[in-house]
């Protein structure tokens, strides 16, 4: 047991700083890994990494809190900055609140006493204060996808506004004009922005949105079914919708696919995430896209800056693009393009 | 800095026993929560997690490792495991593989290094060896999914030789002689399983299976778009397919959404997890479903019985059944089913 560094040293014929960078967790050549892996297990080495860690006052571990890991958008990001994360020698531990505020909370006391040198937080909304909590102890927090109102911290959202206005144009060029929108709820950053930006491009196009052709469902299955049920019945004579997350489009989809809807006859539908969700769907879907692995990249890069010394620099938000991946969801409402009459006269009573 | 758990109790009026509860991740009633939070706060107490692992050589971490964390099944089983771990004041350290036998054996090493206290791993099959050095150092594993030839480790599987000869029945109910599968690779336990249970049923039923009829891909959606198309390419026959796993599943539809074939007048197609993607699909897909939620939850359970001091126990196997989930996916082959031939007959050439 009692084998130190030196012996790993001595049995390998390697550099202290190559065993060290091994031990931390950092890429070494293939042949001295194997070299120093024989020597472990031979000397039966064991790196006490809580020793080490009560030294350095550092734990190298970041702590993932999301809301849903059976979220895709979450999912993706996770896998991704996961996987960077360990090549530079850090665990991650994951919690999964289940978007439920109190496990949240829970969460970010366990983390804190965890001691996790940083946190990066797709957040509720709720627990902005308890966050605060771990800016104090100076350990940085990178907020995903969403912002909350008050929190000085680093954050990567993805342009809401223009996703939403990518999708309306997208209609307007077909020809529609009634236009639904299903987005989450208000108090979710992405969902409200993600309205804010349907709103502003629909008022552009001189478009009217009565307060029933936009529903605000609960971001999940369920409640994506739900709203486009609610939709349908409010309002009969909308052609076209958006789904503003991926949860809901495939309720949106279970609820269209139970009515016996037809898609793009009856129903032009463009979805939220998941290129391969989209071309499984008959007619293949179209939809808006987000890059969860440039999310995910930027926000380790964020918390990795901070924790290499840069604490001082001013936050930063840094908004990515999203893109639109055409399908065939988007049917052409003949009449309106071919008249090229005005939107607004062509509202029928 | 300096406070301790005696000032916490001193501050709330409570006892040890209490604080140390919540300290350890326990569950404690919320008033006193909420009393505990607020001392902690005001004393700036901190929880050294480190010093006290080094006091009781346990860090009460689980690492988690998986192939792929973008998979569903895996997302679910662990969504559930970390919760529960969590309640139980434990941390899960994630790692995600990405389906990569050398990524999978750093991890290890990795969650090695960090002195998880145990380890609930689906594993790719190819790291019996190093998971080996797990249980040697007393640290238990718990596999999930699969089972490693040669490993004596604590496993949680779902019958999967039942699973696939529950799709063949019900493709037999209906009249289907010619029937397809589409599984994973060979090495992989389950693919190898599903295909045992497909082979066994339709000999059963006195079915031929050419070699051309059953397509080892890869697990991936990819790979499921590939292996339809080569089934279809190599099987024209086939009126009827199982698909074993819900990427290849996702990559199956992909392809017959894209050669315009229609379900179930031209194919037949069971497949495998997600409900709610089979819900969204049309027509509504019939799957095998499996427990995700007992995967994890029995696994769990396993693990803590092991570190709470049973270690000495023999190893156990859970094997947990499937579910079929009726959609409308399963086209009824009318001329066999009326005339009642037995099914070598009705072969055509």
């Amino acid at each position: 047991m009692g084998a130190t560094i030196k012996d790993i040293a001595r049995e390998t014929g390697l550099g202290l700083a190559t065993i060290s960078s091994y031990l931390n967790g950092r890429n070494v050549r293939e042949k001295n890994r194997i070299k120093i892996e024989a020597a472990i297990e031979k000397l039966h080495f064991e790196v006490n990494e809580t020793a080490r860690g009560l030294k350095t006052n550092r734990t190298r571990t970041i702590g993932i809190l999301i809301p849903e890991l059976n979220n895709v958008f979450c999912a993706e990001i996770i896998s991704e900055a996961e996987d960077i994360l360990r090549q530079k020698g850090y665990a991650t531990i994951l919690c999964d609140c289940r978007t439920d505020p109190a496990r949240e909370r829970e969460a970010i006391a366990f983390l804190l006493r965890r001691r996790a040198d940083g946190l990066m937080v797709m957040p509720t909304g709720e627990n902005g204060e308890i966050l605060k909590a771990f800016l104090r102890r100076k350990r940085p927090v990178v907020v995903l996808d969403r912002k909350i109102r008050g929190l000085d911290a680093d954050c990567v959202l993805v342009d809401n506004e223009d996703a939403a206005k990518k999708a309306v144009d997208r209609f307007r060029a077909a020809g529609h004009t009634k236009i639904g929108l299903i987005t989450g709820p208000q108090d979710i950053y992405t969902a409200a922005a993600r309205r804010r930006g349907f709103q502003a491009a629909m008022a552009d196009a001189g478009l009217e949105v009565s307060d029933s052709m936009v529903v605000c469902g609960d971001y999940t299955i369920q409640g994506g079914a739900r709203a486009m049920h609610k939709l349908r019945e409010e309002e009969p004579e909308i052609t076209a919708v958006l789904v503003a997350n991926y949860e809901m489009t495939v309720g949106a989809m279970i609820e269209i696919n139970e009515s016996g809807l037809r898609i793009p006859q009856e129903m032009s539908v463009i979805g939220f995430d998941n290129l391969e969700f989209a071309k499984a769907i008959a007619p293949r879907l179209s939809i808006i896209t987000q890059p969860t692995r440039e999310i995910a990249r930027e926000a380790v890069d964020l918390l990795l800056k901070r924790l290499s010394g840069d604490a001082g620099r001013p936050t930063q938000t840094v908004v990515l693009p999203t893109d639109y991946v055409e399908g065939k969801s988007v049917g052409v409402r003949a009449e309106e393009v071919r008249t090229g009459l005005s939107n607004r006269k062509l509202r029928r009573g």
